[in-house]
Parts: C-alpha cells; sequence; structure tokens
C-alpha cells in the first residue's frame, strides 16, 4: 500500500469513524481502524459489533492495499503532522505473510512507524441490501435525537427501554424513549408517504449518530431498513447499526387528552426557577420540587439537608389548585429541549402523571410525580 | 447580619477566595468562607492553613455581622441568583446563641435559605505586621511563576523541594524550582534596590497566587516578609502563606559555563518535534528522545514499543557531534515557557546535563540526559 492524501480530509474521516470505537474493550481488533486504499480513494472502517461505520476521502493510490491501525494512535499522530500532505507506507510483502506489520505515515520532516495488522481478523459491515427506506433532512434526525435521548433508559435488563422507538406511518415519524419515571415523544411530517414500519434503535447508535450529523437542513440523509439492521447513508458515510429485538411498549395507552389543571407558563423563567432549586439536590437527598399552584401563580419550594429555596412565577392556570412534586431534573431536561416561548403543562391530581405538550402534539413530554 | 451587593463583586470575590478552600478536607470548617460584614464594606476570608485569603468588595451594610458558610454552596447559589441585586440577612439572635445558624439569600423572585455557622471556630489570619517588603508589577509576578513552577518537585520527603526559592539581592529577584531530574531559573531587575533575602515558598501558594494575580504590567503587587510567613497585598486582596522552612540547595555550584557543544534552533520546529515525539510515549514505557547532533542539524529518533519517529532539523552548531538522550517533556516543559524565537542549548557530554539559557541569563533551564 502506498497512498497520499490530504491531512484534514483523513482527519474529518478518522474523527467519524471514531464513534464507532468503544473506550474500553477486552476485544483488540474492535480498537482498531481498517484502511482500504484502492481506486483514488481510501475507506476508514471502524466496528463494534453494534455499531459499524464506514467513511470514504479522496486519495492518490499509488498502490491499493490494506491494513488496520490502532484508532486513538492513529488519530493522535495524523493531527500532530506538520504539513497538510501526508503519504502512508506498507510494505506489503510484509502484510501478507504476518500478522504483525508496519505503516510509515511521512508528512513534511516528520517520519513515524507505528505497529499495524493484516485485515484478516477485521470484521468489515455485513453487506446489506434494501430499498425499503426514508429520507429525511440531517438536521432533522439530529434534533430529534436530541429531543428525546435523555429518556433514554440505561437498565439493560429491559433491553427495549434501552433504545428507541423509530415508528412510521404514512408522512409521519414518531420517536419514542421512555424510561420508568417519563416518556419523551417527538413528531416529525416527512416529505414523502411511506409503508409503516416501527424498529427499536439502540440508545447508543443515536447518541453516536447524532455527533457526526451537518446541522444544515439542506443536507439529506436515507436510513434503510432491515429485518435486523438500520443504515444510513449521508455524504461519503455509512453508519450500519444493530437492532433491538422485541416489542416496545404500547406508549398511546399511557397517554391521555384529559386534565383537571392547566398551566401557560414563561418557559425561560421556569426553566431558571427549576435550574436553581437543582443546587440544593444531591444524590443522596433526591428531593422533589414541590409545585403549590393557584390562581395566577406557582409557589415553587424545595427543601433538602443542605438549605431551602422558595421562589415564585406568575401563570396562566385554568382548573382547580393542585400541590405536586418532580425531580427537578426531569422537569429540566424536557424544557429544555422545547424551542417555545410559553409551555402547556397539563395535570390531573397530585398522584398522576403531568403532560408538557403542544397542540399540535409535534411534542409529548410525560412526566410521572413524586410523593412528598 | 443585614446587608446588600451586587452580585457580579460578590462572585469576583468569591472566586478569589475559592484559591484557598482545599479539594477535600477532613476538617469541615477549612470548607467555610467567613463573611465579615461591617464600614459598607464585605470581607470574604478563606483559610487552609497553609495559604489564607481574605479579600473585600462594597455594600451596603444595614446591620454588621459576621457568618461562616460552606465556600462551594455559597459560590453555585450566588452564580445562579436570577439579579444583581443581593441581599443576605443572618438572624443574629440565632447565631450568637447556637452553633448551627442558617443565611436567607435574596436575589428577585428567589430565596434561598442555607445552613450556616458562628465564626467562633473559624480561623482567621494572623495579624502580621513586616515593613520589611518589595514591590513587583502583578504580569512579572504572575510570569516568572507559571516560567518555573512545573519543575517544583510533589515529593513531600523532601519539603524544601517542594517550594520556590525567592532570592532577593540588590535590585535582582531570583526564582528557582527544581526537581531531582532538573533546574529551573529566572531572573528578573526590580524597580529599587532591597536588603538580600532567601525563602522557599511552597509550590501550592505559588499556583493559586498566580491564578488570581491581573495580567496588567502596571497592576503591582507588595510581597512583604516576615519570619515564617510571606504576604501579598494588591487591590483589595491580602494573601499569606506559611513559607517552608531548612536550606534550599546551592543551585549555583550546579551551574557551569562550560561546554563542548553549542546549538542554536529555531524554538517553534523544536517544540513540535519534541511534541510529536511524546505521542509514541506511555506511562510505562519512558524512552528518551535521543538527539544526534551533527554539523548543521540534529537527527531526532524515538521508540517505543508503540512505534518510532525520525525527523531532522536544521541548526547552527559549534563544537563537537554527540548524541544524547532527553525525557522529551523536560524539554518542552522548559521550551514552552520561552519566549525567544531561537533558543541556545549547551552539552558537555552524553552523561552530563544540557544547559538552555540566554546570554543574559534572566533564564537557565538545566536538564539532565538519560542514558539509552
Amino acid at each position: 500500500m502506498n497512498i497520499k492524501c490530504k491531512k484534514s480530509d483523513l482527519l474529518n474521516s478518522i474523527n467519524i469513524s471514531l464513534k464507532a470505537i468503544p473506550g474500553k474493550t477486552t476485544m483488540q481488533i474492535l480498537s482498531f481502524i481498517a484502511i482500504v486504499a484502492e481506486n483514488n480513494k481510501i475507506d476508514l472502517v471502524s466496528n463494534n459489533l453494534e455499531l459499524g461505520i464506514e467513511t470514504s476521502l479522496e486519495a492518490e493510490v499509488i498502490e491499493p492495499g490494506k491494513i488496520c491501525v490502532d484508532a486513538k494512535m492513529f488519530s493522535e499522530i495524523i493531527r500532530k503532522l506538520p504539513s497538510d500532505e501526508i503519504t502512508m507506507i506498507v510494505d506489503d510483502r510484509n502484510s501478507d505473510t504476518e500478522e504483525i506489520a508496519s505503516m510509515q505515515i511521512k508528512s513534511g520532516r516528520a517520519k513515524f512507524e507505528i505497529s499495524a495488522m493484516s485485515t484478516d481478523e477485521f470484521v468489515f459491515l455485513p453487506n446489506i441490501q434494501s430499498d425499503d427506506n426514508i429520507q429525511i433532512s440531517q438536521y432533522d434526525l439530529r434534533a430529534i435525537i436530541n429531543q428525546t435521548e435523555f429518556s433514554i433508559s440505561d437498565n439493560e435488563n429491559q433491553k427495549v427501554m434501552t433504545g428507541e422507538l423509530f415508528e412510521v406511518t404514512e408522512n409521519q415519524l414518531r420517536v419514542i424513549s421512555l424510561d420508568g419515571n417519563r416518556i419523551s415523544i417527538r413528531r416529525l411530517t416527512l416529505g414523502n408517504q411511506y409503508p409503516s414500519k416501527k424498529v427499536i434503535i439502540p440508545g447508543k447508535t443515536l447518541r453516536e449518530i447524532s455527533k457526526i450529523l451537518s446541522d444544515k437542513v439542506d443536507d439529506n440523509v436515507d436510513i434503510y431498513f432491515s429485518e435486523n439492521h438500520i443504515i444510513f447513508k449521508f455524504e461519503s458515510t455509512t453508519v450500519l447499526s444493530r437492532l433491538i429485538d422485541g416489542n416496545y411498549y404500547d406508549v398511546d395507552r399511557m397517554l391521555s387528552d384529559d386534565y383537571k389543571v392547566k398551566i401557560k407558563a414563561n418557559k425561560a423563567e421556569l426553566t431558571e426557577t427549576i435550574d436553581r432549586s437543582m443546587l440544593l439536590r444531591r444524590e443522596s437527598d433526591k428531593k422533589p420540587i414541590v409545585f403549590n399552584i393557584k390562581d395566577g401563580k406557582i409557589e415553587f419550594n424545595m427543601k433538602t439537608s443542605i438549605g431551602s429555596m422558595d421562589e415564585e412565577m406568575e401563570v396562566e392556570k385554568e382548573g382547580e389548585d393542585l400541590r405536586i412534586g418532580f425531580n427537578p431534573k426531569f422537569m429540566l431536561d424536557a424544557l429544555k429541549n422545547i424551542e417555545d416561548e410559553d409551555v402547556d403543562i397539563y395535570f390531573k391530581s397530585a398522584k398522576s402523571p403531568c403532560f408538557i405538550k403542544n397542540d399540535e402534539k409535534t411534542y409529548i413530554y410525560l412526566i410521572l410525580p413524586i410523593n412528598f
């Protein structure tokens, strides 16, 4: 292998590849990136067996070849090279016959030689064919992930809760996550009608993919569905992830439009108040913030071993008076992901969940109260 | 106690006070700030027994008083208050008779009540009188600390090495730090002649004080010396530190102007090369970077379990050829703290220390080589 490429292009591709490199692993091969050079391009492949990424960049391929290198080491060295021109050379005689080879990296007056491995052991991405796809803007996909991922459960004993439901019905995409205390739902209108589908995508996949999606509304991503996998294709990158097997909860059964109290509050003020109450909270002392909802105002109170906070704010209120307590963190997570200036919150009783939602129901956040 | 002050002023003073609050302590009182309100100002006092800080701000003192509060909690709450006007109230009847009191903090529509303690147990700064002082710009003091602190030893068994020698002779201030492998020396000309003195200041004190000194050349700091303490006074802040007892090493005995090889190298190029060699270094594998010094150039080589690096750069050279190895980190620490475009490095043999110094000797960095 003998290739020349631009440092900036290579770094960009490495940064994408790193998203599928596990922080720690007992399988050394998972911490490697495969470099495959042919037809005037380089493919970088990383694969942690749940999530795999293939991304390519332009290069001058003087001699094609493939090799694996430690991802973090490779990334650190490329980052510090002195010139934008990089040459990478592997003596292929060597890499064919021995498992452990080495790769030369040259740039300006610097020359590195690092250990490398043949790609024999490397797990490349499975070749999955699917015509079953939807198209969505990268911006929207990134937003919808960020607006729901915080309520994905990390309880591995209930596997389906560690993912998000992606549900397509006609031209609607609905994304749902839940843990034992709350449900987050976002709905988006797609540009086309599609056949119905329901898949559970691992939370880890979604968090990593949201980091490499562009923030431009005009850049699209094609999402392909197969029986056990989902594939995201955008620009020169393909991300492939396993799906989570199982039936997702029937969330619609838990939603309701009935309410006894409704408030309309300024979102920024409410967020700041709840944020301040977090100061008095400690891991060991999970006290609720109490909402004392009266005509025209809410009185807030939080009391912990550290001290107490009292605050009140004006709101528009409809219905009965109510005292209800919440985990302030759950309230904050939802409020921070709403763009509206005012939010509507619906309550039934001190023991029933509240709903933060808009009239169009493009978002619904359900949060269970805490007894106090 | 009943006081009103500006949030921005209070935050500024809190940030200074926090520098004497230990990260962890078994003595709870050390993690408290004392608030002393009288004569239209508030003094904040923090003291970890090695380092103490007293800093004041303007306030409207409606009722004077004093109280202690947990520094981190206090800082977090003040930071998140909604308005720039802050009122702090302690019911003094309460704080006189009971050890544990509470303080009310009001700002805009937020009201906090946090636990507080009487100042009975608090260790205020000793009142030390001294007329023995020097004056220096805050900018210079900060610079001279940053240019030498990296070679302060953290070996508590050799106490004097955990501090820096500050040595005043006529109008010269010389600052020295050393660990077992290197010596850093900086010299500065003062605006006046002063009586000679030699004190050892704890490294921790210097690191904290450098964070609160201003970066303006025109702002001065007065440094007072007493038998066991050093006091820094600037603006509305007084920092008091214990000195380290003992005799510092006779560094002049280790310095020498003899050399067999001298090189003049571009500092930026040399720094980048050595920085790159650090990529191949691991804690478990402390291999040196080898300088192969020849006429007109240095060839660098580093070889570790991870891989190898080769690089060369042009230099002006005087004297014999030499192969010598160094810990790249020690080289980097010194080079990063030199402002000159070119550096002169003097060598005697592969087993003798090298000296990085300028002709005026305002800086001398001595580094021991590593056998390879």
